[in-house]
């Protein structure tokens, strides 16, 4: 089984479409993978779902596909925000893949009273996004913001989405996620030293929060994201009732 | 918050019991985290619960703590066993370190027709199923075996044991967990390149497994170990129905 190239492109994709290629992504095709004119390979760009394309011609710096066909619908995650409080650069980097495999809409690192890490990158973040996209075989990236204050983001909260926060010290059984309402959601992971206490207090009293346990055992933050991603996505997101074979084309 | 060192020793614990320490334990807890003695650390072994201990004196080399009061008591994990096809190194590693964080009782590598690592070394993995659980507040270790090939696995399956099995190319929805029936489990994530034709029909045909699907994205090993053992847990294991603090002190 020899998994087809993906990539995430900026550009308009269509029957007949030109898509042209950025340096890096010629060097992997060219250099790195070898392809000729004529190979195919598949491209996605959060719009217009996954198409086949073939390499038109090249050269190390640049090169252009042609649209072939459409090999797959765009499948947009659910609503879904995912915020962390970001951690040692290795395992920031786990959550923003582990995020964009398991459909989340945004990644917003959120910097609390006790986050302790070094500064965050965003771009860098980003790559991983893509590079998880292309590999996980969605249609969407992910957005990525830039790192903001906790506060600032409960300030300016939007209507009518719900919170899930998960917090060794809170209580909550995730199996109540399934009778929580459906619609636009935020997951937020607290950082490794936890709240600090005003930060719980104010989750707390939250009208539109929902504490959720992820058992007995004190789980690290990223293992606490693909955990909790799991419960919603089970309870609440595209896994719900979903039986049948990943990423069916269409 | 200031964590306490929290060490698995082999030796037995009880009130007023001294436990020897290793060379790197002594190397550890001396020179890296400069404690002296009086200073108290937690210790399990896996039998006896959690213990606070005082350090009583030590060198470089060696050295000794006493058991000074129970703190936790001893929380076996499910009967869950955790099989997956090794992969690279890191990844291997991670779902080692997520299997005891999360709560399985015996991790298994298999080793199927497409899998494709290095040879597995089981004491690696040891290790690092110690340290998960010294940082996960666990009171046990999980069981790390040496590799073995899936199908002899399969040949000396133990009666009453059931397998979720998670495969991109099968189907079954997650929510079926929640009806399975409780008792010995085992969860087995397929390799990076799937089962083998072979491999399928033979998983399809046991009357003790249960497929389960793990969404319409294709998930990493690694996601799909995490991402399952969330499941079977909130479904049938030590999450289910729990809502609580983690690891709360006897």
């Amino acid at each position: 089984m020899t998994a087809k190239v993906r990539l995430y492109v900026e550009h308009p994709l269509g029957a007949g479409q030109s898509v042209p290629l950025t340096p890096p992504q010629a060097h992997y095709l060219f250099n790195v993978m070898r392809l000729g004119p004529g190979a195919e390979v598949l491209v996605f760009n959060g719009h217009d779902g996954e198409w086949a394309a073939a390499v038109e011609g090249g050269t190390k710096r640049g090169g252009t596909l042609g649209c072939v066909a459409q090999t797959k619908a765009l499948q947009l995650p659910p609503d879904l925000w995912l915020m962390f409080a970001p951690i040692k650069k290795a395992r920031t980097d786990f959550i923003v893949e582990k995020a964009a495999e398991m459909g989340a809409a945004r990644i917003m690192p959120v910097i609390t009273a006790f986050t302790n890490a070094e500064r965050v990158r965003a771009d860098r973040l980003r790559a991983h996004a893509i590079e998880a996209a292309e590999q996980c075989g969605g249609t969407v990236v992910p957005q990525v913001d830039e790192a903001q204050k906790m506060g600032a983001v409960l300030d300016h909260w939007p209507e009518g989405r719900r919170l899930m926060f998960c917090d060794e010290a809170l209580v909550g059984s995730g199996a109540a996620l399934l009778d929580a309402p459906r619609g636009p959601w935020a997951i937020l992971i607290g950082p490794e030293g936890g709240f600090s206490p005003d930060e719980r207090a104010r989750l707390h009293a939250l009208p539109f929060a929902h504490a959720v346990s992820l058992g007995p055992r004190i789980l690290r933050a990223d293992t606490a994201a693909v955990a909790a991603l799991t419960l919603w996505q089970m309870a609440l997101g595209d896994w719900r009732g979903f039986s049948g074979p990943a990423t069916a084309p269409i």
